[in-house]
């Protein structure tokens, strides 16, 4: 393999290190559960640390729905890694330790082969003819990717939301890969409520005008129009936090300073601006995210956690997990009602009637789902997982 | 006043009577909270049973966000009333003993002027210019067409949701106009989390192509394009049902009984089919909405719904209640999350402090906010509200 960017040297007074780079894998291409062919196949991918003379200190980084390769450090754009503050020297995955490796996901549009890619066929872009893609396919290139860095068993895999859920299927599919998983606020199928939400959000997207698309294989972000992406992301915003956070993060305060009783109206062309906080604040995560994210990844990204179901696939839990060899971690918090305490308990109870190696810790944090993501939880979150990781031999 | 039609003679095995006619009352106008006046303004209402010849027999019913006047009954067009199940003789609002009025609200689409009225200064429909009203002036509204049916005092108001709402000003607004009120499923002021999901609902359609629209004071249905209400609507339905009621309704359940294995797609156009049970539900919950509700009018009322605080406009609860005459019934559902208990305990602890007449009933029901209209509730519904009814003297 080659040899990886240590760039602690360059690391800022919080202990950041960077500029981080992403780089590239290329594959010839993949069959797909579907058993459609999809190639050429890229993997976008950043790494962090070192690895060691036997491989065996390495760490995948698995991330949710709109996250990148960029987990961790500072890269050229000044953009923080959006796990960076559990990951780095001395922080809970430990890159004084670990060789840490995120890649992003197939389906997505941050560099890795998704529907903003060229269609070798068409010589376009897929757009939304990309095929239909699982979790399983989406853990078949990151082991993809895992045998092309040479490594033939990680020590850890770890992720939260969608994360979570490909931490899950990575024990099930690849039990001699891994020597111990961390599967954080995820399930092991997604709850109706769950299915209807993400529904709701990619009609918001398919309501909105056809747009054009162009190619975005390095992850560009390409031209826009409509907002049916942004409504899809608001709606995906209000699952992920609790209604205390909301409660007390916003109330019922004004965003629009200027709003004088009932004087306040619809606006001119019908639109209106957003006069609470709450709505303010998602307005801003609808608008970034168009900015970033494209409108077919999401549809893809969002179908393939739909369909996501370890019951289903293999019976029932307990018959899925049977051939799982990984130490195992399950994470939840109180406050998640998207995906709570209970679809981890489903998850743990089919472990403990195979007497595999689980532990499991609820969470008691007001974020809701994104707990696992916000400041205010990297404190917990660090102690329990470097003590897991430290256990695993 | 008019006489109204006592119709019970053309009763349904099932002892519904009809056909039920939507009545109009016509009036100049009114003077919004904003200032602005409104008007011309058309009302449309039904009635059901006999006014006493005291005129001291009357219940108004509210509606909910898009609810309208046809509660009870069936009409020429062989639909039952939405709350059929409680209002009719010796039902629990007992048309035998009472004169039921129901109106659609200001600024509705249903018979009552709204955003498809025509604007006289354009002689075109308001559309989004419609001007921006509040839950005040809706009651405000339904008071002058009560005065118009030569009404000084009803017996009592009740709704649920907005309709709940909607009593609780009454209460405030009209202390001597009252005799009972019956506030269900309801708050004194929106959370921020409700405020996400209107706001979320309302950029669906905004994110939409413009539509023509067309005259519609009579309620006709007219022309629509695109589908940002279909998923504005969407969004609402999971927030009226329970994540239990949609585990025990649909879990995982597949719609489309041709999907096999991986072999979905997408679809040529890149839209979806429902796979599962619960998109389908919604597709269809959002498909029927758009034949039968207008955009502008979804906008116009869930901004009333956000901006409605009765903390705000008076300070606090206490002071706002304090001129409160009427006996109060407050009800709350176990499984509602969009308007939980705790909302209802707020207004019960206010109207407490004051040592108002109030009673507070929160049901065991797993049918989320929805429970105030679904079969199920209904014999607990009908014993509470006739027993409530019959105390009120």
């Amino acid at each position: 393999m080659e040899s990886t960017e240590f760039i602690k040297e360059y690391a800022d007074s919080d202990g950041r290190y960077g500029p981080v780079k992403t780089q590239f894998a290329d594959f010839d291409g993949i069959e797909l559960e579907s058993g459609a062919f999809l190639g050429p196949l890229r993997v976008a991918y950043e790494t962090y640390g070192t690895l060691s003379p036997k491989y065996d200190n390495a760490v995948l980084i698995l991330h949710a729905l709109s996250g990148d390769a960029h987990v961790a450090g500072i890269n050229e754009k000044g953009r923080i890694g959006w796990w960076d503050a559990l990951i780095g020297p001395e922080k809970g995955i430990d890159t004084d330790k670990y060789f840490v490796i995120c890649s992003n996901c197939l389906g997505g549009c941050i560099g890795t082969t998704g529907p903003p890619s060229i269609n070798p066929a068409t010589g376009k872009p897929y757009g939304r003819s990309f095929p239909l893609i699982t979790m399983g396919d989406m853990v078949n290139v990151q082991a993809l990717l895992v045998k092309h860095l040479g490594i033939d068993r990680l020590h850890n895999v770890i992720g939260g939301s969608m994360g979570g859920t490909q931490a899950l299927e990575w024990a099930v599919r690849y039990p001699d890969m891994i020597r111990s998983a961390i599967v954080i606020a995820a399930t092991a199928r997604l709850s109706p409520q769950g299915i209807a939400f993400n529904w709701v959000g990619r009609n918001a997207i398919y309501s909105d005008p056809a747009r054009p698309c162009t190619e975005s294989d390095q992850g560009d972000a390409y031209q826009k129009v409509g907002r049916g992406l942004a409504v899809a992301r608001m709606i995906g915003h209000i699952t992920y936090l609790s209604e205390d956070t909301m409660e007390a993060k916003f109330g019922r305060k004004r965003a629009l300073k200027d709003v004088d009783g009932y004087r306040y109206s619809l606006g001119e062309n019908g639109k209106e601006g957003g006069e609470f906080e709450v709505e303010s604040y998602l307005e801003h995560q609808g608008s970034t995210f168009m900015e970033r994210f494209d409108e077919d990844s999401y549809v893809v990204i969002t179908k393939a956690i739909d369909r996501f179901d370890l019951e289903a696939a293999h019976g029932d839990l307990v018959t899925a997990f049977r051939n799982i060899k990984a130490k195992m971690l399950v994470l939840s918090y109180t406050s998640d009602w998207l995906y709570p305490t209970s679809m981890s308990l489903t998850i743990v109870r089919a472990l403990q009637a195979l007497n595999k190696h689980v532990s499991f810790v609820e969470l008691d944090l007001p974020y809701g789902h994104d707990s696992f993501l916000v400041s205010a939880g990297m404190p917990t979150l660090t102690r329990i997982v470097r003590g897991f990781l430290n256990g695993v031999v």
